[in-house]
């Protein structure tokens, strides 16, 4: 290995590391809002916004790193595919971001009021789609198919609870209409949840596509019904 | 400009054609979902799928293009990021396919009840969404800052919208339970259509972003709370 090369391992291990990074920050992001729907504890709003504000900081400077690396060590094939999977992992990674803020906006408002109903899945679904998230990205570091595959089949649990939490908050609705609008909320949170689940799905099919070089993006599995 | 710089040129113009072409295939959809929502008059589902598959299909030629170009004509600078960001925004238009699929389910359901209510707002919501998306890909193929811009200020006309759907849903549903799950497709729908203008603004963000160097994707405007 030459020089450059070795350059260019260093630079492709700066990103990696940034790319874990920023993964924590979603996972402790997810947590934070999850605990506060389950404690009824309201954290401070400038410790969300510091969060996404550091998603939002760590994605400008991978998409530059990548840019300047192309640029500067124009690789091809491998090397070129993993860093183009990079930066669509940092849109992925920053639209979870946004996702985990939606859910904290219902979680403010929710927490102002008695609760609808005892919680569990959830804070489940939560654990499961932060879990896929944290695993994708130690796929796509690792370049490991059989971990990204693993996650990608995880999918369907995530479905399986979110169509769950729904039926029983659309029974709780039609008991009292005084619960609509908090049901609401907790149908829109475990949505949240799942397209965040959707985002590490994404992730992991980069994995496979980079690692593999062929695009099992397409044809997917069927999306299940809403 | 050289040999090598005019088949550079007429290899992007293939690569912006077909991103047009996607954006055609995800206007049509959504299209077709909302019009089957409005006339209840149910369209083959071979249709869309036939739809989704020619997206999935634009995608992978896109993205291999891509690679391709960058591997063939190794550009810097302004070239570079343009090609980095049509693959972000290939992914966009996937999404937004997928998010069409969602719609077109939840309208498969309803149309097989009785209506809860004249629609009109979800409508416009998707004409709106349609048409951003529609902006959007013109900006970038264009490479106008100015239309681009245009596309990121109407995000608040589709907030707004949302927001207004939401509420009288939540109306309908206190006031008669027998509606509360139609009411609660149609909510979700909205909330379909929402993130599908959400990918329009990343795409206009995009745009700015290759044509200026400069991330105007943070920070952004506060998201609205749900």
């Amino acid at each position: 290995m030459d020089a450059h090369e070795r350059q260019f391992d260093r630079e492709l291990g700066e990103i990696k590391k940034k790319l874990l990074h920023m993964a924590a920050v979603v996972e402790a992001m997810t947590d934070r809002a999850i605990q506060e729907l389950v404690t009824r504890d309201e954290s401070p709003a400038a410790a969300i916004l510091q969060q996404e504000q550091e998603l939002n900081r760590l994605q400008i400077e991978i998409d530059d790193d990548v840019v300047t690396l192309l640029a500067t060590h124009q690789p091809v094939a491998g090397d070129l595919r993993y860093l183009l999977a990079a930066t669509r992992i940092t849109n992925d990674l920053e639209r979870i971001g946004d996702l985990v803020v939606n859910i904290t906006e219902n979680v403010h408002v929710l927490i102002q009021q008695p609760p609808v109903k005892p919680l569990e899945d959830i804070p489940r679904m939560a654990e499961l789609v932060r879990k896929r998230v944290r695993d994708g990205l130690h796929a796509f570091v690792r370049g490991d198919v059989l971990a990204a595959q693993a996650v990608i089949v995880t999918d369907d649990e995530v479905d399986d609870l979110k169509d769950k939490v729904q039926r029983e908050l659309v029974e709780h609705m039609k008991g009292d209409p005084q619960v609509i609008e908090r049901s609401l909320m907790l149908v829109l949170i475990a949505r949240h949840l799942e397209r965040i689940g959707d985002h590490a799905t994404n992730i992991a099919e980069d994995v496979i596509y980079q690692v593999q070089g062929q695009d099992v993006r397409h044809p997917r599995t069927p999306r299940q019904a809403n």
